[in-house]
């Protein structure tokens, strides 16, 4: 066996864990998020610039408002989720940087000055915490529904400010009937690694 | 307790691993790497379209190649680490989606005929599958240290084709001395989450 990590938690994060379309009443806690955010915020992140933003999505009239901006085959599922978040990247992640990376404080003045290079450097690390909050919803016990399919500039403009780009909004909740599709067919491991 | 993976996943994966700038001289295997894969393959993508390519470099002669690349300070541990894996975007992902995806065969000509919506979507979802790779060498025992500090366009040429965008360049192997900096402050929960 190459893993060492228990073959029950490789279950929970990977092998059984499936995009879940339906869900259950039962609501998600802010204990819950809180939980997930603890866990998931060790991530790393280049210069440990963590700029990932989550917007949960509470309040009957905010989900109406979400809902409108999602493609025509999301809406039922984010009106119907116990709770939706929007991820998004903060662009403006360098005013923090001095004291999220006091080992090298010159990173905001050196990489960081140019809004184009932040926007690139976000759009990155904020994806790979993006994937470290899907991995901790999963290991709450709760199926995430992670979807691209909305009208980012749409949800900018409703949720968020310029500072901000909408990366994913994420439908979370314990799975209902028929939550998921069969699932998909992987790529082999010949078809994505190469050894030079 | 609102998790419910063994706290023991939860350290090996997040809260005691780190990020590696030095390791020991034992070897990472094939094994291992396919380990990797065969466990976080499964992390989900938009429309499974899983654009994450892996370069392996393994040779001496293809090591020096890349270590040019590298901004100075992640050149000597890109020299000296076990194994060091190029991941990769492919641009061309759509041409397997039809297989990858078949509850939804459009999706292919009605997303991604645009070379640039594809970018945009390969850059987003390899770089979630980034994060699960970094997750998945975690749960292999190995410390990662991934790095976005080189010539990306030296990279693609040196390694890769013009379909083929790089993300990371990743380090992998066992820690070894000081291979961790101390471990930088984390937002605290407010700061990154609101709700509305």
């Amino acid at each position: 066996m190459s893993l060492v990590l228990d073959p029950a938690a490789q279950d929970l994060l990977f092998r059984e864990a499936r995009t879940a379309n339906t869900f259950t009443d039962e609501p998600v806690t802010d204990e819950q998020v809180q939980a997930i955010y603890d866990l998931v915020k060790y991530g790393p992140t280049a210069f440990n610039q963590t700029p990932l933003r989550i917007t949960l999505v509470r309040s009957p009239e905010a989900r109406e408002r979400l809902v409108q901006h999602m493609s025509e085959g999301n809406q039922e599922k984010t009106a119907t989720a116990p709770l939706v978040a929007i991820l998004s990247a903060d662009n403006e992640f360098h005013e923090e940087l001095p004291a999220l990376f006091p080992a090298f404080p010159q990173a905001k003045d050196l990489f960081f000055t140019e809004r184009t290079a932040r926007e690139g450097s976000a759009a990155l690390n904020s994806a790979l915490q993006a994937a470290y909050f899907i991995v901790g919803v999963r290991a709450a016990g709760l199926a995430a529904g992670p979807m691209t399919g909305f009208d980012a500039e749409g949800v900018r403009k409703e949720f968020l400010d310029d500072d901000h780009t909408p990366l994913i909004v994420v439908n979370i909740g314990r799975p209902g009937e028929n939550a998921s599709y069969p699932r998909s067919p992987r790529l082999a491991f010949d078809e994505v690694v190469t050894t030079v």
